[in-house]
């Protein structure tokens, strides 16, 4: 079953606004097995609000509205609503002798506008709203359910949980139940990964998404089912052929970091990591600490910026440094045994290389990074030279770092 | 003259994640001039995204798109346009060719699903990108200019400024002269600065919005005119003015950092830094060496994470540390000056915290950070004392910590 939902409001489209009540309301149709489609933001224009909602009536099962139901005149969504349902707005007398009621109850009296919240379009009803003044709208047609919430946080979420999920639920749209799960890959581009897996997509009563950043794939796996077990067990059939394609390229689930996957498998075997770090600046010992509890297995590092601090303090000998320049497979093996032995870890990682946009050579262009792990043996080495900017150019390289110490964990 | 803006990905809808590529294109479009109506973001699905395309261009002159342009089956934008415009996909052997010697520059051989990309409606042009690999689209019909972008971030940003900014100004539907800047504010929490200039928001012809983030606040200036003078004029005069109560506060506009303007500052004093830190693990050097060409002022740093290694590598004595705990102001000065003489800098910057969620005392709870700055001479300490979570409380301390080394090159 399938939703859309729409924010009315004007202030929603101005600079640097986002919109918070129609993401929690995709979680919220989300856990109720309800898969939402689309999601917008609109002005208040009666219109514009009108074709949204007639585009979402073709698009989706439930439609969920949220603001714009308020008694000024920049409230427009009773009037898109009627638009788009091509019926009138009609005043309900209940609702109007209530809010003259609630007035007269504080010592006051309603303003002609404030009975405007008494309208709704013919054939629609209204939704009860506990907390505050602005009652919601149903509209249920041709087997479609369209609720408008008011757009207060705190009333939109009231009146979501309280009526519009029953209602849901009763016009037998709740679906299916619906298990996720989030499958993170390592070392791998988007394509490659695609190539692997893509036939396991068309799987059915499943759906799965690709995202991938810079360097990290991650695949979004959900399944539906009658019940809750059939969904789980469903998802955890697709997890398991894509992993048996993917191997070891599947770093971890849901929350999961590489580093708070490498971590763990530090931990699991009461080891240290210490990095060295130049291009990455820090990058790489931010990631390490970004996990709590790194203090058990992070020991620290040094940010060798400068060739002569690679050489002064980084355990870089100035021999090394000229034959081969700062860049190169043999400065990254010397700043990951300088980090393990200066730290006193079992494993030090080191990372070299040009993040642009300037410095870049022939030989070795902008986005050359070598990496390197020192355990006391031979250790790894491997040297990446995809382009793009100094942004990204750091946090590719510091993904790889984290994925060179987790294969180098699970098989030594 | 108005705009609608689409983004694509199933991954948009999902719980939790919300819409920032189109919060950011609704805010530069507002710079341009252009109203943004409304705002989806829709699932990978080509029917919906071409049923919300033709409502875009019922209802909007400007409509753009990001999101769905990779190579693979999910990405689905060239097919909702197609269908939304009526007109067929054509490849383009241009583009085809320079993919396939994409890859080949790379030692790789390009499969079949990476040329999807050299699709596109006839019809319609490619918008350059500088940074990735996904073109853009452009479509230009009845006055109406569509734009297809790329989903990640740094692409689509850069896209719409270098093309599509300009596309919009030549069609003639950018509105009345906008003049924009933006203030960046630090040291300050947001209701201190809205206090502090609040009643210039009303200055006729302009247009103010606050944002805040991890202890930085950035006010956002836009003034009109009926020529592009008379709006920088107008912007201008807000911006001298907010300049005047704020002062020193003010460490930047536009794209300037913390970090750019602190290396800015010790590029004309002819002094570097380094930095020793331990509970933002790095992420104070990764903020410095963000910024292109800092090997000229940023020489290194220590991240001292575990306590002995705060003893044995960053000159924390062994009885500071024992009497005043490895969270406090000593460490903080003992860290900063540190560094300062072990990396040969004319400034240390030492930093330590407790960032959480474990760690946390009754006299130290979780957002006590301790930061130092170190010039040989008095220096400069303080504290934070702010909850939040782990990663709030680490970008706080980096902020903090430019700001603190920013402050100090201004007034010694």
């Amino acid at each position: 079953v399938t939703a859309a939902v729409i924010a009315v409001g004007s202030e929603l489209l101005r600079a640097g606004r986002s919109d918070t009540n129609a993401v929690w309301l995709t979680a919220r149709l989300a856990a109720l097995g309800v898969e939402t489609v689309w999601r917008a933001a609109v002005e208040d224009d009666a219109a514009r609000i009108a074709r949204l909602v007639a585009t979402a009536l073709a698009d989706a099962r439930v439609v969920v509205m949220t603001g714009g139901l308020g008694p000024t005149d920049d409230d427009r969504t009773r009037a898109g609503l009627a638009e788009a349902l091509g019926e009138p707005l009609e005043r309900d007398a209940a609702t109007e002798a209530a809010i003259a009621e609630r007035f007269r109850r504080h010592g006051r009296v309603a303003s002609p506008m404030q009975f405007r919240q008494a309208d709704r379009p013919r054939g629609s009803s209204f939704i009860d709203n506990p907390i505050g003044s602005a009652p919601g709208i149903l509209v249920e047609r041709h087997g479609r359910v369209l609720a408008a919430l008011p757009g207060v946080p705190a009333e939109m979420k009231a009146m979501f949980d309280a009526s519009v999920a029953a209602r849901i639920a009763a016009s037998g749209l709740g679906g299916a139940a619906l298990a996720r799960r989030v499958l993170r890959v390592a070392g791998r581009p988007e394509s490659f990964v695609e190539e692997a897996v893509g036939d396991l997509y068309a799987t059915p009563g499943t759906d799965t998404t690709i995202l991938s950043s810079a360097g990290l794939v991650d695949l979004v796996l959900s399944a539906r089912g009658s019940t809750p077990q059939e969904a789980g067990e469903r998802v955890a059939r697709l997890e398991a052929a894509m992993r048996e394609r993917l191997g070891r390229d599947v770093y971890g689930t849901g929350d999961d970091t590489l580093a708070s996957v490498a971590g763990r498998l530090l931990a699991e075997r009461g080891a240290t990591v210490a990095v060295g770090e130049s291009c990455t600046g820090g990058l790489l010992g931010g990631a390490f600490t970004d996990v709590p509890g790194s203090s058990r297995w992070f020991r620290g590092g040094i940010v060798a910026y400068a060739d002569d601090v690679k050489t002064a303090l980084a355990g870089v000998s100035p021999d090394v440094l000229r034959a081969h320049g700062a860049v190169s497979e043999e400065v990254a093996r010397a700043l990951a045994g300088g980090a393990r032995r200066a730290f006193r870890a079992e494993i030090g990682l080191g990372v070299t290389g040009i993040a642009g946009p300037e410095g870049g050579t022939p030989e070795k262009p902008v986005g050359t990074v070598h990496l390197a792990l020192d355990d006391g043996g031979p250790g790894r080495a491997l040297r990446l030279d995809w382009p793009g900017d100094r942004d990204l150019i750091r946090r590719r390289a510091v993904a790889v770092a984290l994925d060179l110490l987790r294969r180098h964990l699970i098989a030594p």
